[in-house]
């Protein structure tokens, strides 16, 4: 019995029809668990085959982990593993190992998208469905539009202004019969067989959990991006907020009214109420910097105005090793240090030591404590794209040649922050910035053109092929906003470069029509427009929801 | 050293300086186990005096507690009672019993209002604050717009267009030295002592959790709402979710939105996608005959275009004990039963007996599979009202006479949701509705001008004092809108009645009118026509936000 559905299974399993370039490897499934699980034992595969698997999934204390803004695959409302198969009745079943089976001649080519970031929803936008059908796998269904993400902690924008659904971009997603979003984590790649190994997004209440399935492609185009980095530093994860997701902003929203409100409690001490009004962030470089610029206006502005009771006992604190603004033009960074500390932004050299639920510790020992901590250091390489056995890039990112096609193995892309150029290219590991992800996927658009005007869409078939002008980046400048309708535009080529920058009133209206242009849909568009404008009137909205 | 420390705090309690009506009852703390906790020992204090005390909290799962809609004491984020000493070494110290004394003579009256609904939002904002000091304790620091709540679990509204900050209402609570918001939850009451025993809320990073203080009130206005009836069916609780805070539409549209997306997982069984689909929604009042209709807007408009992969799988059941709408016009409910079905929801004659998590089951034996199940079947006494030793009305509501102040006890009105006219007063219970509460707050401002103007604003000082007409109900009509641009207006005075009811496209004009107008900010009037007009032009986002 066991034998047969053994035999059954493996039977529908070779059914891809892709195997014909699986070169000569074989894949070792772990059967014996029966039910458990779908996915390709980890030890057994990486001796045989270019199968890569995230076995170190957290799945302790998901909740926080997820909703401070680790952005990692959000398991955080996983059950646990025994819940896999709900009665034990189906044991007795034929196990199912759902899938999206490979496509069959006459059909489309599949390109397989990890990812909603700006590389992901540049590339899915411009992609041409005519010629290929598309299947987006990520954790969260809308793009962040995160220049702005910093002005919805405190209510400038409103959360929603700033995301903008998938299906919205590319709406094929949503109506094409055989393009599909998924809301999945990717946790493996099986780049022989042309398989993706999924695990859903859920809150515990499907029949069988975690809901794990494959994704067969023609083409793969990894943009899922990276993770803040910590540095290895104790208490960072545990304590500290991140602001690279829509949550992450609610969260930070919500603990900075909390606090304020806390603080007026009767019976707080001095020291407990400064403590809680002590905001800190980590990290100066644009988004540490737009943040802290955004917290002093909403303090100047709002708070003196509505919490009036506490308003003089607030402190923003931002601390960096180096020098903030680092990437900036030198009279840039003296403008945005010098406005800053007008603002009440208080600017510290420090490295951290330790974070502890109430206080830092930095390297010089001394003790910072704080109330709303907010990690902003960069980002690295996720444990996902650790996990993938593909070549690496210096900094340990998806190594690319100059078509952001990974070399070795076939029919498999990588843009945006998760991928960098390999050493051989002689070319540099581009900064982790939107444009950047943006051109790439724009990029990306023209190369599935060519390919598709090949025939070299379905799997195996674009072997050597001619892919065109090879990606080339050009720097077209950076803009931060300092707070108090002030920004700084530097628009030189790179740091050494010459060129035009700006700092001041007429900057920041450049970075208002900036973003506002660049915002992907017209509804947001008018939404962005719409709050910016309501904030000026009304002020910014302090209820606390949740 | 143990004796002289209970001595000072004995000390220091006792200086309030409101003892004078105090009728020579003692209240015993609870002082064996040190610094646990100053609230009275319920059992000890039933026997001696008036002071209540809620000592039922949960203290687990408080998170989907919460998050699900039950609306109590929101001690989800609290961590264990072991943690309300930091270290071991403050027991050492002075016990603090933190709280806001009694005013001074020369000092304004302080009124301290529990609460944040239609019924304490209404009063605060009228409350003359040049009289009075205003002191509002509540876990939400804003008012919800209850009626177009059921609007923003589809995206048709942005949750924060529906709730207004309790700051923008009273300004002085932010502003005047002496008024105060506390985020917090009132858990016991000594109306002898004239004291309010509070529980802030809190994520569990202060040093003492819980963080409990006491406030002095010269007159207490109790208007703390109600809680979701589940009539003791098993089930509810753990897997319903209610609608009557931002924060449960917030979890409505993440879980409507998950099992949509879970729904097209490749491999998803026929039957569990077509259980995942199934919205069913308990209680066929006005909240669930709008949330219906909602509902279906968003299948009929939104689903069909961007999840057409499952668009003839979802499905809205409405079930219903009796006749959805009983409190309606005849012939309104009969516009209503038709519409609904015309719009494809199914409406369903049944008793529920159980809710287990993926299926309810009635009381004829029908399994009823769901994804999503809101549970809407009116409110009733909370557990903080059944907890007070105060008179209490038919159903048990804290009892008021007619002028909403509770008897047996000196300066404490209830209004809203939790009081109810007491037996002897001849007057029936009112309804549970935004409109009483409105007008019960608005008639108490009255009251409260009054016994201002005759200097009856200290504690103790109102005593038979005039306090001008009796609270008189007059209803307005009822309204409810269906979906579709169709709403029913009641504009009979009650069940039996006669008088004008209209339904169709101009009654929905009106509904929309009526609420727009309705709406407390200029702000949030904004926000609302803006999102009903983009709702018009783009549809609804549908982005899955946390």
């Amino acid at each position: 019995m066991a034998l047969a559905r053994i035999a059954r299974s493996g039977l529908r399993r070779s059914a891809g029809g892709i195997g014909s370039c699986i070169s000569g490897k074989d894949i070792f499934y772990e059967r014996a668990a029966g039910l458990k699980s779908f996915v390709p034992s980890l030890e057994k595969v990486n001796a045989n085959g270019n199968v890569t698997y995230l076995s170190t999934i957290n799945r302790v204390n998901h909740m926080s982990f997820w909703s401070r803004g680790i952005n990692t695959t959000p398991h955080y409302q996983f059950p646990l593993a025994e819940r896999l198969v709900e009665d034990s009745e189906s044991e007795y079943k034929e196990p199912r190992y759902p899938s999206l089976e490979a496509t069959k001649p006459g059909e489309k080519p599949r390109v397989v998208v990890l990812g909603t970031g700006w590389a992901a929803c540049r590339f899915l936008k411009g992609l041409d469905t005519k010629t290929y059908d598309a299947v987006c796998i990520s954790p969260r269904n809308h793009m962040v539009f995160t220049p702005l993400l910093a002005s919805t902690c405190v209510g400038t924008l409103e959360f929603r202004s700033v995301a903008e659904p998938v299906s919205q971009i590319q709406s094929a997603l949503a109506t094409s019969p055989n393009s599909h979003f998924y809301l999945a984590s990717c946790v493996g790649i099986d780049t022989d067989k042309h398989e993706v190994y999924c695990e859903t997004v859920s809150d515990g209440g499907l029949a069988r959990e975690p809901f794990q399935f494959k994704v067969a492609y023609d083409k793969l185009v990894i943009a899922a991006g990276a993770e803040p980095l910590t540095f290895g530093i104790k208490g960072v994860k545990e304590n500290a907020y991140f602001l690279r997701e829509v949550n992450h902003a609610q969260e930070i929203r919500k603990k900075l009214l909390l606090n304020l409100m806390l603080a007026e409690n009767p019976g707080i001490s001095e020291e407990e109420k400064k403590r809680l009004l002590h905001c800190v962030i980590i990290g100066g470089g644009p988004t540490g910097v737009e943040f802290s610029g955004e917290l002093s206006d909403f303090i100047m502005r709002d708070v003196r105005e509505r919490y009036s009771h506490i308003k003089d006992d607030i402190k923003v604190t931002l601390i960096e090793a180096n020098e903030i603004l680092s990437s900036f033009d030198v009279s840039l960074r003296q403008y945005a240090t010098n406005h800053l500390t007008k603002s009440g932004v208080h600017l510290m050299r420090g490295v951290v030591k330790a974070v502890h639920p109430k206080k830092i510790v930095l390297s010089d020992g001394t003790d910072v404590p704080y109330g709303l901590l907010v990690w902003s250091t960069g980002v690295g390489p996720s444990q996902f794209v650790k996990s993938l056995n593909l070549p690496k890039s210096p900094g340990g990112r998806i190594g690319v040649d100059e078509w952001l096609r990974v070399p070795s193995v076939e029919d498999v892309f990588a843009l945006g922050d998760c991928a960098g150029f390999l050493e051989q290219t002689g070319k540099p590991v581009l900064p982790a910035l939107a444009q950047v992800a943006e051109r790439q996927g724009k990029y990306l658009v023209q190369v599935f053109k060519r390919i598709g005007k090949q025939d070299g869409g379905k799997a195996c078939s674009a072997k050597d092929m001619s892919l065109g002008e090879p990606f080339v980046y050009k720097h077209l400048g950076s803009m931060a906003s300092v707070g108090r309708y002030k920004a700084l535009v530097d628009l030189r080529q790179s740091k050494d470069a010459k060129g035009i920058s700006l700092a001041g009133f007429i900057s920041w209206f450049i970075w208002r029509s900036a973003y506002l242009t660049r915002v992907v849909s017209w509804r947001n568009r008018f939404y962005v427009a719409v709050n910016w404008a309501t904030t000026l009137v009304f002020g910014r909205d302090n209820s606390r929801i949740g």
